[in-house]
């Protein structure tokens, strides 16, 4: 076996089939990012659609662009580009506003459809789905109940008031999967519905909502799709549950013929009636550029280099670092892992500035985990290599100062 | 008096305290565009900004520019400045998600501070307001009531069971204004709040909201305040309502600590609890532009250019256009009159392809309204006599052939 140095990395970069992506986003030479899972990087040509939407369409269109240009539709044309990504069928998918608000749509619509009255969900969720959930009960439904139980008891709760069970498939954290299918399955067979957040796997990992039977789910455009500061989230409701859905935000982007101007709300036949205001439209079409790159990189390349990356994370980290006192709750198994791997340190935080000094960007989330996440178009196997390189030379350091009493570095 | 003609409003430019700011905006040379109340033109500044924050900002720093670069104050930042333009004190606005999104937070919030029931709104609102109203009465009060009146009987309307009144404060159709402080007081003396759309207002019209005792308003950031196409929206919540108002949807980023990821929602103390989550970053810093730009001019002057090219778009059209059966539903009154002009005949949609035909952009209101709205920082004085005489030219026409029976043109 060849040694295990940083040649033998740039030897795995050489032989990566995703390499010509790197070239496609616009990044420093002199940085690392592996927090490609809390803002993905700039694709070049999301400065060109930019300057087309800013220079060109709105200066020379003005209002008439809604039509001339599709902005109307683009929350829906996104949609469909985004659903190709996570497995559904056209006319499922709708970007719609921030990924807490989407959540609050879906959730109520829901309950809505529902005699049962409780939201199951994993007390490990991410906060803001949790908080969304609470403020439906406490503001929406007053009948309603948010049970939290940790995600492991999730299928021994599902009893005959759930009515939607509200999954993260990703966890932020640890970036441990759930089985969707498993779960969609016996929640479905328990009468509930399942409402799946995306953020943490798409555009990272194979998804496949309709062959997995998922009835809802929402995502954020911002991380693996490099949409860009704040883009747009997104909706999915199974077309089979789509004609009956009512969401509770009806403005006028979401009746079937918004400018009529009726004295009534008419909802859209299809998923546009998920949607409610006019969508910020920089932000759309950055993220169309981010999920128009995605979608041309082979799903199940980007995750075998995916798992790769995060593989070579854990098993440099377990090897070289595991002595310095880090570990790794991610899981091992790749099945069962996500797009990230988190590191737990007593230091993480001053570990996450001592990486950011020498040109490496990773996530730290108190108190004591750092999440490096190595993003398949961007990133290189050097990346990893480079990382665990320095985590190592600042752990050294920091192992001193905790034994032998020497300022921390 | 000089003679009408071209001329004659050449020379108004020529006068134009205003006229400067002409330049600071990239508008195609060859189009007069009269409706900046759908979608403001681009100021030049939003495409520096742009690339600052996607070639520089978003490239260089990733997720640290949400601290870095203040993105995440950004919401109040420029809620504070759009504050200035609608006379409301610091901390009392914040930019959300769209228009009709923050309308229902704010609608909902109200409900829910009063034991009242019923929201008065004046059956000629805004569509979308009125949906919103309905879908809250729906999905979310269930006891709730959405009571239409014609708004010259609103006052009357008031009883003991009203909750709100919601109201825009320019008619989308006519420009009529009602009367804020007025409005505020009577709702206050019969004790109701008062909900105010401020979208055809802000940036064309002197608002005061705090000095006319304002309780809520809303509004959008694409007409004058030349935001661009789907500009996120913003919320006024008085301080004195401030700490016990509570909205419905209750994403991280209201939260008091947002990365502190506590278990529990607990609202920010200030207007950040009014917010949900991450904010379209570069459609927001397109708005900061659109708006710092308007905070740049007098708004004694913007009020002031704006009643004369209504003023004047009234008398030409009336003078001239009256025998060829074109009616002015808006205001001859400045002081009740918004920013843009209706013109009503039954060919309008016929006259809008004309007018766009010969380079002019106005809008079309089915059945049979144009909307004129001359922008004052970007509009000239010649832009309403151009597109007078070329209504006149093919209203002219239209006049033959509704006589003589010739084919319209």
């Amino acid at each position: 076996m060849a040694a295990l140095d940083r040649s033998f990395f740039e030897a795995l970069d050489q032989a990566d089939p995703l390499s010509s992506f790197r070239a496609r986003f616009d990044l420093p030479g002199d940085r690392v990012f592996l927090n490609g899972n809390s803002l993905g990087a700039p694709p070049k040509s999301t400065w060109n659609r930019l300057a087309r939407l800013v220079g060109q369409d709105w200066r020379d269109d003005m209002n008439s662009g809604w039509w001339k240009h599709g902005w109307l539709d683009l929350p829906r044309t996104v949609g469909d580009r985004i659903g190709r990504l996570v497995g559904a069928g056209p006319g499922q998918v709708v970007v719609g506003e921030s990924t807490s608000v989407n959540l609050f749509k879906l959730l109520c619509g829901a309950l809505r459809s529902s005699t049962r009255r409780t939201v199951l969900t994993d007390s490990g969720n991410f906060p803001s789905d949790l908080y969304i959930a609470d403020g439906i009960a406490a503001h929406v439904h007053p009948d309603a109940r948010v049970r939290r139980v940790p995600a492991p008891d999730l299928l021994d709760a599902l009893d005959d008031d759930v009515a939607v069970v509200m999954l993260s498939h990703a966890d932020y954290r640890t970036a441990e999967i759930l089985p969707m299918k498993e779960i969609n399955e016996r929640a479905h067979a328990a009468g509930a519905l399942v409402l799946w957040d995306l953020s943490h796997s798409a555009g990272v990992l194979p998804l496949a909502l309709d062959a997995d039977g998922a009835d809802l789910a929402v995502g954020c455009g911002y991380k693996y799709l490099n949409g860009g500061p704040g883009a747009p989230g997104y909706m999915y409701v199974a077309s089979r549950l789509l004609p009956g859905f009512e969401q509770p935000i009806t403005g006028w982007l979401g009746h079937a013929d918004p400018f009529a101007f009726e004295a009534e709300y008419r909802p859209d036949p299809g998923v546009g009636r998920l949607t409610t205001g006019c969508p910020p439209l920089l932000s759309l079409v950055a993220l169309d550029e981010g999920v128009a790159l995605a979608g041309e990189a082979d799903p199940g390349m980007v995750r075998a280099k995916s798992t790769a990356l995060t593989g070579w994370l854990i098993e440099l980290t377990t090897g070289r670092l595991g002595p310095l006192s880090v570990e790794v709750p991610t899981p091992a198994d790749p099945a069962r892992r996500g797009g990230h791997v988190a590191l737990r340190h007593p230091a993480a935080e001053r570990l996450a500035r001592g990486l950011a000094a020498h040109g490496i960007a990773v996530e730290f989330r108190s108190p004591e985990l750092l999440r490096l996440a190595p993003s398949p178009l961007f990133n290189r196997y050097v990346d990893v290599w480079d990382a665990v390189a320095v985590l190592e030379r600042l752990l050294t350091s920091e192992h001193r100062s905790l034994t032998y009493g020497v300022a921390g570095g």
